[in-house]
C-alpha cells in the first residue's frame, strides 16, 4: 500500500505546479484541475469502481459488490486548489480514499454497503468566489439560480466554464447524494494542533462559523501629481485603515480576519484610484462573535470613509454558520486506535477551515473528519506539507473507519 | 477654425472610451491608441503635411514650405491615455496643434522654418511603466538596452508589442529630433491654478521633480482561517501602514505621494498573501525634498515590516529631477497676449505633472508649455474637462507662438 500511495502522489505532483513558486494552480474547470480529474477517473477505472458524474462537476467512484445494500458510506475530498496553493489541501483526501480502498481489498474486506469515493468541484471558491460550490449545489444549500449568477475574474459564467471544459452542466440537487448515510473526509491539518499533541491523526469536532464579505471602497480618480493631498477622495487610504483595523479587531478578540484579495481601479501608478474592492475573510468561534467582528470592522471603515470623503459598501458574499460534526461517530472513530476502556486515542480538534464535510454535516448527513498532521501548520501556500508516514497513518485510520461503517 | 477643432474632437470622442465609466483606455500599441494614431496620420495627410515615423513609435507631421530652413519649431503632445483616463490629457495638444496649422494657413502665414506636429508614444507609462518613453528614447534619455527590458502587465516586451502593432521598432536617438530648435507643448491644466486666476490660458514655469518607486512587500502565504493572527507574516498589513504613512508624510510636507497601483499574490480571499507589490508616485518641489520624502516613507515601511515579520525592498523605477522651461521664451509667450509695457498677460505656473516637454527641456531643447484651464482641476480621470471656448483660446495662443517662432 505505501507504494500505491506514493505512486499516486507522484502522478499528481507536477500537475498545475508553478515552477516559480512551487505552488499549485488548479482552478476548477481549467486544464490542470481537469487533468487531476481525468487522473482520478482513470484510477477509479483501474480499480473497477463505477464512475458517476453529476451535473455540478462532482464525481463519485462507487465500490458496490453484489449484495451491497442500504445507505452508502462516502469518503473523498476535492482536487482543486487555491491560487498558488499546497499539494495536500484536497488531493490528500482523494488519494487517501483510493489508497484506503486498496487497503480494504488487501484485507479481504467486502463492504456490505455501497462505498463511494467523491471528488467535489470548486471547494476552494478560488474561481467563482463561493467555497464548496460543488457540494453546496449537490445538497441544495446553494440554489441553481444563485450559481448561475456566479462569474470568474474574467467574467465567465459558471455554466459556460463547465461547458467549455466539456461537461454537461445540470446544476442542482444530486440524486447520488441522497443515497449517502455517512461521510468521512480526510484532510491535511491546517494548523499545528496535532504537532503540539505529538500525534499523526486526529478527528474534527466542529468548524468555526466563517464568511466572505466584499468591501467596495469608492472615491474619485485624479492625477497623482497635480492633485493636492487635501483635495483627494482616495479610497486606498480608507481601505488601508480598514485592513489594519480588521487585523487589530481579530487579534484582540482571538478570532481571524484577513484581507487577502484586492482589486484596484484604474490601478495606475500616476492616478489616485477611483475604487478599491477588497474581500474580507472572517472566522470566529461563534456566530454572534462573527457578526460582531464584521460589524466592528465595517464601522471603522465607514468612519474613516467619512473622513476621506469616500464611500464604503459591505456585501456578505457567503456566510457559513458553525458546524458540529456527528458526535457519536467522531467519538467512535477517535476511539478506534485505542484499546477498550482507554481514553480517546485520537485527539478531537476544532478547525477554522471550511470543508465539503461541513456542508454535508450542516445538511444533516452524519459526518466526521480525519486530520493528518502538518509539521508547520502552513496551508494555502506552497509551503504546505505532510510527512509520508503520517499520510500512511491517515490512510490506515480512514480504512479502519470505512471498514467499520460499511461492514 | 472652431468647426475644424470641434470636428476633430468629435472624431476622437468615441475611440477607446469605456461605456461603463466614460473614461479612456488608449494604451500604447493597442487598438484604441493605434486608431488615434491612424486618425492623426490621416489628418496630417489631409493637410499635406509630410509624415515621419521614427523607430520609437513617435510620429511627426512636417509643414515645410519650399524655402523653409534652419532649426525646426516643434509642437504636439501624445495620444495615449492612463487607464480610465480623460479625453484631454495628450490629445488636446495634438488636436490644438493641427488646428493651429489651420489658423496659420487661414492667416496666410508661411513658416520660414520647418514646423512639426508630434505625437509622442507611451507618454503616460500606463503600459510599460516608464512615462515619456517615446520622447526619452528619441532624445537619448533612456537607453535602448533599458527599454528592451521593459514588460507590460502580461509580460509582453516593448519591442514585441510594437512589432505586433505593425511597427518596425528601431529604438534609440531619433535623427528628426536633432533638427528641432524649439518645442512648445499645449496641455490641459491638471490643477486649478488658472481657475483661481480666472484666465483661459497660462504658461508653464517648471515641472516638480518626481519619481516612481516599486515597493515589494514579502511575507508568508498561509490559510486565512486556521493561521492564528500572531503566527502570520502578512505583507498586506505592512503595505497598509506604509500607504497611510506616505499620505501623512506628503500632507505634512505639502508634497505629493500616492499608491495608486497594486498587485497582490496569490490574491485569494482565503489565503494570507505572500506578497504585495505597490508603486509609489512621489512629487516634491525640490530634488532634496523628494529624496527625503521617499526615504521617510521607506523607513516607516521597513520599521513596520520588522514588526510584521515581513520584508520590504524599494526600487526606484524612474526619477526625474526638476525641469525649468526656457525662461526667455516663456516670458515672451506670456507677454504675447498683452500690450507693450503691460505686465505678463498670461500667468506662469508650475506643474507637478511630467510631460514630453519636460524630457526635451531637460535635454537642452528650448521649450515652453501652454496650459488650458480645467474647470475642476480633475485629471487622469473620466471627469477631466475643458470648455471649448478655452480650448479655442489655447489654439489661438499656440498659433501666435508658432507664428512668432517660425517667422
Amino acid at each position: 500500500m505505501p507504494d500505491d500511495f506514493e505512486r499516486m502522489w507522484t502522478d499528481l505532483a507536477g500537475v498545475g505546479r508553478s515552477s516559480a513558486s512551487g505552488g499549485y494552480f488548479r482552478q476548477p474547470f481549467a486544464s490542470a484541475e481537469r487533468e487531476c480529474h481525468a487522473w482520478f477517473c482513470a484510477q477509479a477505472e483501474a480499480r473497477r469502481l463505477r464512475l458517476e458524474h453529476d451535473g455540478n462537476g462532482n464525481t463519485v467512484a462507487w465500490w458496490e459488490p453484489s449484495g451491497a445494500t442500504g445507505d452508502a458510506v462516502l469518503t473523498g475530498s476535492h482536487l482543486d486548489s487555491v491560487l498558488d496553493g499546497g499539494a495536500y489541501d484536497g488531493p490528500l483526501g482523494v488519494v487517501s480514499a483510493l489508497a484506503a480502498v486498496d487497503v480494504l481489498r488487501d484485507r479481504g474486506f467486502v463492504p456490505s454497503r455501497p462505498l463511494g469515493v467523491a471528488a467535489f468541484s470548486e471547494e476552494e471558491g478560488s474561481r467563482f468566489g463561493l467555497a464548496c460550490l460543488g457540494s453546496r449545489l449537490a445538497i441544495g444549500a446553494t440554489t441553481p439560480a444563485a450559481a448561475r449568477e456566479l462569474r470568474d475574474r474574467d467574467g465567465v459564467a459558471l455554466l459556460d466554464a463547465m461547458a467549455t471544459a466539456g461537461l454537461e452542466p445540470e446544476i442542482g440537487p444530486a440524486e447520488w447524494l441522497r443515497r449517502v448515510g455517512t461521510f468521512v473526509e480526510l484532510h491535511v491539518e491546517q494548523g499545528r494542533d496535532l504537532v503540539d499533541r505529538g500525534t499523526a491523526v486526529g478527528l474534527g469536532s466542529a468548524i468555526w462559523p466563517h464568511g466572505r464579505y466584499r468591501f467596495d471602497f469608492t472615491g474619485e480618480a485624479n492625477h497623482a501629481g497635480t492633485t493636492r493631498m487635501e483635495d483627494r477622495h482616495d479610497p486606498m487610504l480608507t481601505y488601508a485603515m480598514t485592513a489594519l483595523a480588521a487585523n487589530k479587531q481579530a487579534r484582540l478578540a482571538g478570532q481571524r480576519a484577513t484581507f487577502g484579495r484586492l482589486e484596484v481601479g484604474p490601478n495606475s501608478t500616476n492616478a489616485v484610484p477611483s475604487r478599491v474592492t477588497a474581500w474580507l475573510d472572517a472566522r470566529c468561534e461563534s456566530d454572534a462573535a462573527l457578526a460582531a467582528l464584521v460589524e466592528a470592522i465595517a464601522k471603522q471603515g465607514a468612519d474613516r470613509a467619512e473622513r476621506d470623503g469616500t464611500a464604503l459598501a459591505v456585501t456578505a458574499e457567503s456566510v457559513s454558520p458553525a458546524v458540529v460534526f456527528d458526535d457519536a461517530l467522531t467519538r467512535r472513530l477517535a476511539q478506534a486506535g485505542a484499546g477498550p476502556g482507554d481514553g480517546p486515542a485520537r485527539p478531537v480538534i476544532a478547525t477554522q477551515a471550511g470543508h465539503d464535510a461541513g456542508v454535508l454535516a450542516a445538511a444533516g448527513v452524519p459526518t466526521a473528519m480525519l486530520f493528518v498532521r502538518n509539521p508547520t501548520g502552513v496551508s494555502h501556500s506552497p509551503g504546505e506539507h505532510a510527512e509520508t508516514t503520517d499520510c500512511l497513518a491517515g490512510v490506515e485510520a480512514l480504512a479502519d473507519a470505512l471498514e467499520e461503517l460499511a461492514r
